[in-house]
């Protein structure tokens, strides 16, 4: 797939820059957690756009599940064009941005400082204007990415956010979980060598719909928006159960759906929407390491057993990202230079 | 347009189920509001699912802006499928349902009374086991809506939601402004009578891209979620700030755009995307009381003057509720059974 493009290079340095900041992070994630104990926040607040935001979505259910801390996402319009911000007592507020450059974001984490929150900032560049606005700073460490399209940064900052998680209420055990991404993220990238082949099937599809639920909720985000960034077709990312609300009624036979479907709690009614899918004519494209729900899938996309579910989106994007850059070099498309997009994106 | 099914009738009825709800909603809202001021709540949870959870979109800018109260959305799988469940201290959850009647739902309510928060319950039903299981409810007096696709009931919840609000900190003035909402939809209704004639145009199109910002992000989220459940053409909603944070990246000569930009804080931001999309050729559909951005649409859909921005989601989803249903009509689809939908959808 788009061998020699920055954005190929890019996804498969993950592994190590995993690695990089697992060995570099942690010592800065405990003691974010401990004035974090100290702050005792009754809320989580998530600052953030494009790709970070997804990390983003992947952090409610991370800080949900796992430190029962409930998570909104800031709506930076109330900021910067009305002026009139909620008040944020005993929150802590988390801005995500690969650059730290985004005005809108920096502007919330401004706000909520002055207003006496607890403000983190979640980016690859410490010495951004977004770091510079927080209390603290956890950084990437991703080394530069130059593809527009995010890859490593994106998992970083699932990772980092994993980190302070665990910094914050986990046990050795999750630090090992954590320790074997690099290695997970690796094995899902050996099992998708054979990708292009795999994608030029959907040369000419005109529109994906991409679903998981509960954690994996980020990836079908996440990997809609690289679709969209990367090959221009338009890509819809749905819960399993928001699907079933309305957009379900899109489906008649050959609709290709993308569906993130690793083990865990949410495994079953994703394969319940399976059974759905199958009967209304979908064609479906599979990322699991489910091989009974691999073997109903028109395309698979094998995940490596053994990670547990609350660090599977960290390795279920993998395959995706692969897929996607292998669409965009079936199409003729060069993903380092999305058309309209800059690395940075300014927005107030 | 579609004249004769239930969709069109119900969303003509728009202007009689509003005025009843102010008729009768007012000390049913005051009560409500003052138990909200006696518990006194850090934050607020929004419980809800399709066309509700739209409507939940609105009160995220509402209670922000307005009464300065950050908004969450409930992730029910952390209640259902992983059943860790976030610590709901000090919150006000107000779970929003059509028929009241979605188990996952219900299970966030349950949940979160039990750990001690107040629960509100904005449904049609009153008898329904939403209301039943929540501490308060807010009955919309919509009266049966009976196409699968929501109209009455979502501008009736979002007008249940600005009640709560105007009572928990609203003034006469607001008051006012909200008793004159059944006549504005009335005169958006009228503006665009001729909607049929201008729904032609679009009837091979194969995508489209909603845009709103801000208090109207929900109506670009209501409309994309309409056109895919009754017209089975995808549709992606943005807010203005978010779609150049990458699926700006689609847009190619002729891409179908529907921009929701009535004024106030929000329009300049939206106006100013408008320039990016003309330069980019795409085909913008705009609905607006802005003549000069409507001279500057493809096709226009007028809205009248005079409605304060945070009120005009009532309004601005109007001509666009009649544009989903006129596009239906000219591909020769009916609106009141969209394929595979079903009135009340059970999820978990």
């Amino acid at each position: 797939m788009s061998q020699g493009t920055r954005f190929d290079q890019e996804l498969r340095e993950q592994p190590a820059a995993l690695a990089r900041l697992l060995a570099q992070g942690r010592e800065q994630a405990e003691a974010i957690a401990e004035a974090i104990r100290a702050a005792a926040p009754e809320l989580v607040v998530i600052v953030a756009r494009g790709s970070s935001h997804n990390a983003g979505r992947y952090a409610q259910y991370l800080f949900g599940i796992r430190n029962r801390l409930p998570v909104a996402y800031a709506a930076p319009s109330m900021y910067t064009l009305y002026q009139q911000p909620p008040v944020l007592r005993r929150a802590l507020v988390i801005g995500i941005s690969q650059s730290g450059q985004s005005p809108d974001v920096s502007a919330v984490m401004e706000e909520s400082r002055r207003q006496g929150a607890l403000t983190v900032a979640v980016t690859n560049d410490p010495a951004s204007p977004l770091a510079r606005v927080a209390d603290h700073c956890l950084p990437l460490h991703a080394g530069p990415e130059q593809a527009v399209a995010a890859t490593k940064t994106y998992t970083t900052q699932l990772l980092a956010l994993a980190m302070l998680s665990t910094a914050l209420g986990g046990t050795a055990a999750d630090w090992d979980a954590l320790a074997a991404l690099p290695s997970a993220v690796a094995a899902a990238l050996r099992l998708n060598a054979d990708i292009v082949a795999r994608a030029e099937r959907y040369r000419y599809a005109r529109q994906f719909v991409v679903i998981g639920r509960g954690y994996n909720l980020a990836t079908a985000w996440e990997l809609a928006l690289k679709i969209k960034e990367i090959t221009y077709i338009i890509a819809e990312p749905y819960s399993a159960a928001e699907f079933r609300h309305g957009p379900v009624a899109l489906i008649e036979p050959g609709f290709p759906v993308l569906l993130v479907a690793p083990s865990g709690a949410a495994y079953g009614d994703t394969a319940a929407l399976l059974a759905l899918l199958e009967e209304r004519g979908a064609e479906v494209i599979a990322i699991s390491d489910q091989a009974a729900l691999l073997a109903r899938a028109r395309t698979a996309l094998p995940l490596p057993a053994g990670v547990s579910e609350w660090l599977s989106p960290l390795v279920a994007v993998v395959p995706g990202q692969l897929w996607a850059g292998a669409l965009a070099t079936v199409r003729g498309q060069d993903p380092d230079c999305p058309r309209g997009l800059r690395k940075v994106t300014y927005t107030h």
